[in-house]
């Protein structure tokens, strides 16, 4: 596994590798790799020639008080695991090296964000989308991978490839679940084992809502009422949001029809869980 | 010569002449294609192994004062141009093609735009660089090509390849002049016999003012001073701006050291020009 931390090196070689036919995946992270980051790694290590995985905790998409400090980091350990699961290129480079200088423009983003968990985060997709742009003109992959955990920021992903021209594919990657169908998160460690229990709850009420439009339903706020009347009826979680739209484009949704989201936030006592399906109505 | 209209034509054509290894040269317009741009197309041309021009009239970029709807367009004309000076792929996109929904997301310019032109020109240049990150992408070339008539642009651009990490060489074309140093432009037939004599004052007082920071003044306003004086003195135009930056970061000088621009604007009766030098001190 090449481990590169210059812009310039990793273009050049990127560029070698494209000349030589190779096609190339890449999955942009930052880092303190987990079971969700692996499995992006194995299916684009699957799909592609050459695996490239980024590692770079990016300050621009942290708010002033969001955790850009205290962020987890432990290059070591993400070099051992990327290099054990088939990664062929981890790009790794510093602050100083992906900002030297108060950039002079950056990707403003106008739709899909005031909605879900980003109405409380302004700024954060300005920032994913600028480092993006960046990462992916330095990757230069075929392919992108990102996990339908953060269905928003999937979707903030697909209108910057869309509607930027990126000529790269953005793959979408299903939500990982334990057997009991709560989606993995390296929150979950910290509920209560009666939390614990309860919240299989939470995607227990979105294939309920599921079922229920497939049965017919075709009213939103019925579906969310019936949502939120089932968690609250059997957790002790306490409803951030429960939210419907038309998927990606996150509009308001008068009619169900066509691909939609479904995604909820739940607060427990020392850990707050987000979900969501997507599907065609 | 090879006409594509379709965005995802040319993406395809392009990737397969770079997996070839063709060098590509881009040169981007909108249209109308004169001289000046015959220049870039001429020296594109002889760099690179393809070379490939856009033509497209890009809405974003004009302000709702601005002329978009009566900005001249030929495109027969400006095929047979392209065609006659080694054009290789002419890209000829419509409005819906690059513009199908509105866009969920744009570049913004941060610096480098409220002085010179800029200044009056509210939100231009953050058009003029979402439409290049779009056709960056869509033509992936190695070489674009810009004149430096419009430095500013030239400025907005080199942050805008530097910082989003573009993949691309700026290569910034000098100012074509006619024999008594008056830059081209297409502007100057609307200048009278009298002022066309006078015109020739604007290069004038900018190799002047050269030459004396090359003899040793470093005061920008003794600069600007002895600029206007000349122009005044000797010319019926009325001076728009005389402006000295730091090129291409168009920062305040508070000395006279580096890389350096001296641009200026003069408005005579039916005709407003332009002209600058950039040098190094």
């Amino acid at each position: 596994m090449k481990v590169i931390t210059s812009i310039q090196e990793m273009q050049q070689y990127m560029k070698s590798l494209k000349l030589e036919g190779k096609t190339i995946g890449f999955v942009p992270t930052m880092g303190y790799l987990h079971e969700g980051h692996l499995t992006l790694i194995n299916k684009a290590r699957s799909e592609n020639d050459v695996l490239a995985v980024s590692i770079f905790v990016n300050p621009l998409q942290f708010g002033p008080n969001e955790d850009f400090d205290s962020y987890p980091r432990d290059f070591e350990s993400d070099r051992k695991l990327a290099e054990n699961n088939g990664v062929d290129v981890l790009f790794h480079p510093s602050t100083e090296e992906m900002y030297p200088t108060k950039m002079s423009l950056t990707a403003v983003v106008h739709s899909r964000i005031n909605v879900l968990c980003g109405r409380q985060r302004n700024g954060h997709f300005d920032g994913v989308a600028t480092v993006l742009v960046k990462l992916f003109n330095i990757v230069q992959p075929d392919r992108a991978y990102f996990g339908l955990k953060d269905a928003q920021q999937v979707a903030v992903v697909d209108g910057l490839i869309t509607d930027f021209n990126f000529p790269i594919t953005l793959v979408p990657v299903a939500i990982v679940r334990e057997e009991d169908g709560l989606a993995k998160s390296s929150r979950n460690v910290n509920l209560t084992p009666q939390e614990r229990l309860e919240s299989t709850k939470l995607y227990e009420s979105l294939q309920m809502a599921k079922r229920e439009i497939e049965k017919g339903q075709r009213n939103p706020k019925v579906i969310e009422e019936l949502i939120k009347k089932h968690i609250t009826g059997h957790t002790s979680g306490v409803i951030d949001y429960v939210e419907m739209y038309r998927y990606p484009e996150l509009d308001e949704l008068s009619e169900l029809k066509g691909r939609i989201i479904i995604a909820l936030a739940v607060k427990f006592t020392k850990a707050r869980l987000i979900d969501n399906i997507t599907f065609d109505v």
